[in-house]
């Protein structure tokens, strides 16, 4: 915060900043493991990519974040973690100003013990996820999906949804009846050699990205493209990827069961692979602890 | 915060709280005007309406937040104010739990000199208005706009769009060929002797209920349904209605004049009653300043 590593605790922002108060800041979380940053380049590339489509200018440029993160991290002695880069937008110089070119825009990063979206035993064995009937993705055509923001208020109802229906976590599909995301994650889904991605309404995950490469090393054939509710549920395995937990496989959606209700055989093996690939030298910039 | 009046530059809330994190925050914002709050009953029960809709319990009831507002007011000495009452989610109480009903919520709320949405001198010649043809509003399936909420994404890229194009402010539509709400106002159209203003997909403003009562008082018919966009552009008058500088007439919409480029004198004399409603003691509910 403001060019010093301090308490999680005393880590706050203003409550008039637009940040909180406009759900105004582009964000990205690059994992750590074994005391290494993964795909640190690609995080940081989607990173910049974000703040340019939210028009901000923090006024630090890439080698700054990166040796930020570095000393955060390395500071913070985790060997393991979730490491969180944020632009907000900042208060406008003028009291009561509505312009958000008038905002002071910053940067600030945080880092805890590395996060598991689903409990990893729960990905061991399958998740249960919930598909929503009645809460949509707030359309790209609303908030750009691909710059990564705060606009969770669709995930959260969801959440409540699935949580209240004793599922894991939710799905959401679009307003033409295509599955889009989870809070956190991307889904895939495998119909005989054919791994299917959605491509539009959804954040581009880097996970997604890292999941894409090592389903083409195992000889299957990727698609990007919508994925109709129907051909998700006709799927023979389901999964979803996430920088938090990597590869978690899906034994349910709703009442349609997968693998009998257990983590599918292809799921549970990109899952081994996402963990291999974490600790791959040519993926990884490492930490130097202090 | 917390309990305690502090200033608002020490007004703050963690990095990792969902309500910034998931813009998992409901508020409401009450005028203080002359020295006394509007409708301040109105406020709360809409307040109140937001948490419930976001299954946000805060652990203070409605005398306790009337309270901590007439407290923090009565010590800011502001006669005329912006005075915001906001319910956030807080952080799951163990770490990397991602359920919403883990959270410990929390209420705040803050004030500041009273903030006209629209500068008063633009309001009495009439606002110039962009029509977004770009960006939806947030459809009510996806993040529900009765419950106030700071899902503002739509509305700060509509305002890159206005701001860049010259004009003031946004107005956005729905997916569906109508017109919705704006950064902060609800919107009226005024045909004949009939003022329409949206339904759905809005938030039912404070203003926008004083507004229709005005208009009734005024001996027009009000209609509260769909505004579609061609209706909006072939009305007679055009105007906005916020908390934030009551109502401002608009005398443009991209390249649609209404009243020879200038206030319309509906809207003017609404604009006025608005202004007098303030001080009607029926409506006030006065603050003891220490």
């Amino acid at each position: 915060m403001r060019g010093e590593v301090i308490p999680i605790s005393e880590a706050t922002i203003g409550v008039t900043d637009w940040g909180l108060t406009h759900a105004d800041c582009v964000y990205d979380v690059v994992p750590v493991w074994s005391g290494a940053f993964f795909r640190l380049g690609d995080y940081l590339t989607r990173f910049e990519a974000s703040m340019d489509a939210a028009r901000m200018d923090v006024g630090i440029d890439r080698r700054g974040i990166k040796e930020a993160l570095h000393t955060m991290v390395a500071t913070s002695g985790l060997q393991k973690a979730y490491v969180a880069m944020v632009a907000a937008r900042g208060t406008p110089m003028v009291h009561g100003i509505r312009d958000p070119r008038a905002c002071a825009n910053h940067f600030y990063a945080w880092c805890v013990p590395y996060v598991h979206v689903i409990k990893p035993e729960t990905a061991e064995t399958g998740a249960a996820v919930y598909l929503s009937n009645m809460t949509r993705r707030i359309p790209e055509d609303s908030v750009n999906p691909l710059a990564k923001n705060y606009h969770w208020g669709d995930f959260t109802q969801g959440l409540f949804e699935a949580k209240d229906a004793g599922f894991e976590t939710v799905l959401l599909p679009d307003h033409e009846g295509n599955v889009t995301e989870g809070p956190g994650f991307n889904v895939f889904a495998l119909k005989g050699n054919t791994l299917v991605t959605p491509d539009r309404g959804v954040l581009h995950g880097i996970t997604r990205r890292t999941v894409l490469e090592l389903a083409v090393e195992a000889g299957l054939t990727v698609e990007e493209r919508a994925l109709p509710i129907d051909a998700l549920l006709e799927a023979d395995e389901v999964f979803l990827s996430s920088s938090g937990g990597g590869v978690t496989p899906v034994a349910r959606i709703n009442d349609r069961q997968f693998s009998n209700g257990a983590a599918g055989p292809v799921g549970l093996q990109l899952r081994s692979a996402y963990f291999a690939r974490l600790e791959d030298s040519r993926f990884r910039t490492e930490i130097a602890y202090t």
